[in-house]
């Protein structure tokens, strides 16, 4: 049996300073966050972006990811729909006294290779360890910081009448895997999350496309939540086409065997991008050239007709609305 | 009995929206908060300090504060003592289903009190709902933005032989107050916590005195593990004298019934101030005129014998080596 946590890894005393050594310095080091502070002190320029999240996914690991992946992917990505390059993060730990401290390391392993991968440094943390059954195993939260490099930054405000919506890949990857590795399900071919930074991705978007109006990653709530926000934030009505809307067949099937609706699941490696249509090619040139956007495709429309809505148009050529998630069907989801 | 928080309020989705408008927004909206983007776009210019901290007090509400008050206190304070005048909070809140909503928006009243106290404004949150269990009512973290002011900023890394070391207060109230709070004990007096934001004090400290070397705040481990980190990150001795270090003789009493040393117990308002001599009297003139260093000290001095360790010259005028904090008697402290 490996090596559990103790309570007094959270003093701030001298077992602290071991457990940070051994795990968090061990994979996370760099020179700011090695001056070990009260505060990082950062170089940054221009407008700052800047996001924070708390993840408390269960399980820890799953297909695709863990929580520790996830928790940098997710931060990197919300500073990164600012039209920002994300640099820097900041690590909270809370952790379950008696937790195993290998998984421990192996979330921590994962995460910086996550930050690497996306080109960000962890320049602060801090570790709280409490009793048993005050929380449950480990959460992690992440802010991440980053500078606006798009003038102006794409907004959830900014959505116009005529623009496109485009989505880089396939909707619901993440939700279903989170869910049926928790259940225990398998379905005829196996599911991934998704989940991945998409910072390189926006970046490409933002130097080569001349407007990009709005970036979102639909997260939480998925997609339809995600628009319905950006239709009442930008006072526009979206119309989506259902057949455009990108699904894996084995995460539709799963869907209806579970009675999911993929417009509602989280993503957590997709971005809903936004543009006027004469920069429609030009956007989904570049999301296809990366290996993050090579199923990007537009799926719907923005319209000055039922401002606050979205709606989608099915196959058949009917129109449902598509409202915001109503209830909670996926708690610890991210 | 109050209104509870369902699951269904951390969704992302229509009840998520509702929590954010009827509780959070009602206390800490400001116009960029208000945005609602994926991440905030600040403004900010030179160096900037960022800190982060996961609060996890138990009992959530204390004699001079609450977990909301702590959250913004904390992170104010670890920003400022980089020499930096702290602008911006994140807020992560981490809910249990079934959590008093009363008790929640009492707990948001108060960061929104905290934060205008030290003028720092909320700029992004994320709230996740957990299943019962999951958590032991609200874990809170902040991440705290700042621009540097001090040039060059203080740091753990620069007390320098000669050196005077002064302490804004009284030593060990927020400890022994939780604490005491927590298992329902009384004193002869009551105590309350010291928790309170710094930077005003600091702002004053880092602009009126020529050389400040360090700045911390003696939170977990207190005042002699601090004092060890600072003595091993410049490699120096510090010399403290017993008869000097300031204790209520309130709170000096209960750790004496309780077998506690003030010497390890957190604090949540106080700052290490380390200054080269010749400042020693400009900067107490500053501490004493502000109402939060009323009753600051010189404990002791920075030597370079016994590089890396604190020693405490007792009153008999024996010396006693204080170590950093061993074990953990207090978790949940912060």
């Amino acid at each position: 049996m490996g090596k559990k946590l103790l309570l007094d890894y959270g003093s701030g005393g001298l077992a602290s300073h071991r457990l940070v050594a051994e795990v968090f310095f061990k994979h996370l080091k760099n020179p700011i966050l090695a001056r070990m502070d009260d505060a990082a002190v950062l170089k940054l320029s221009g407008p700052v972006a800047v996001s924070t999240d708390s993840f408390t996914v269960d399980p820890l690991f799953f297909p695709g990811g863990d929580i520790g992946s996830l928790a940098v992917h997710g931060t990197v990505n919300d500073v990164a729909m600012m039209g920002a390059r994300p640099l820097y993060l900041t690590c909270g730990f809370i952790l379950e006294e008696g937790f195993d401290l290998d998984d421990l390391e192996r979330i921590v392993a994962s995460m910086a290779a996550a930050a690497k991968k996306a080109k960000v440094k962890v320049v602060a943390g801090d570790t709280k360890v409490v009793p048993r059954g005050a929380v449950d195993k480990i959460f992690i939260n992440t802010t991440g910081i980053g500078e606006v490099i798009a003038s102006p930054a794409p907004s959830g405000h900014s959505a116009r009448a005529g623009d496109v919506v485009i989505i880089s890949g396939n909707l619901g990857d993440h939700g279903l895997t989170v869910l049926s590795c928790r259940q225990g399900l398998s379905f005829e071919a196996p599911v991934k999350s998704d989940c991945a930074s998409l910072n390189h991705l926006v970046e490409k978007l933002v130097t080569g496309v001349d407007t990009v109006h709005v970036l979102r990653d639909p997260t939480r709530g998925g997609l339809a939540t995600t628009l319905n926000e950006i239709a009442q934030q930008s006072n526009v009505g979206i119309v989506l086409e259902e057949d455009t809307i990108p699904v894996d067949p084995v995460v539709a099937s799963g869907c209806e065997i579970l009675g999911l609706d993929p417009l509602y699941l989280a993503n957590e490696g997709k971005l809903i991008c936004i543009v006027p249509a004469k920069q429609m090619h030009k956007a989904l040139e570049i999301m296809k050239r990366d290996p993050l956007g090579r199923k990007a495709r537009v799926i719907g429309s923005v319209t000055s007709d039922h401002a606050g809505k979205v709606v989608m148009r099915t196959g058949l050529g009917g129109h449902r609305m598509l409202g915001m998630l109503e209830g909670e069907q996926l708690p610890r989801i991210c």
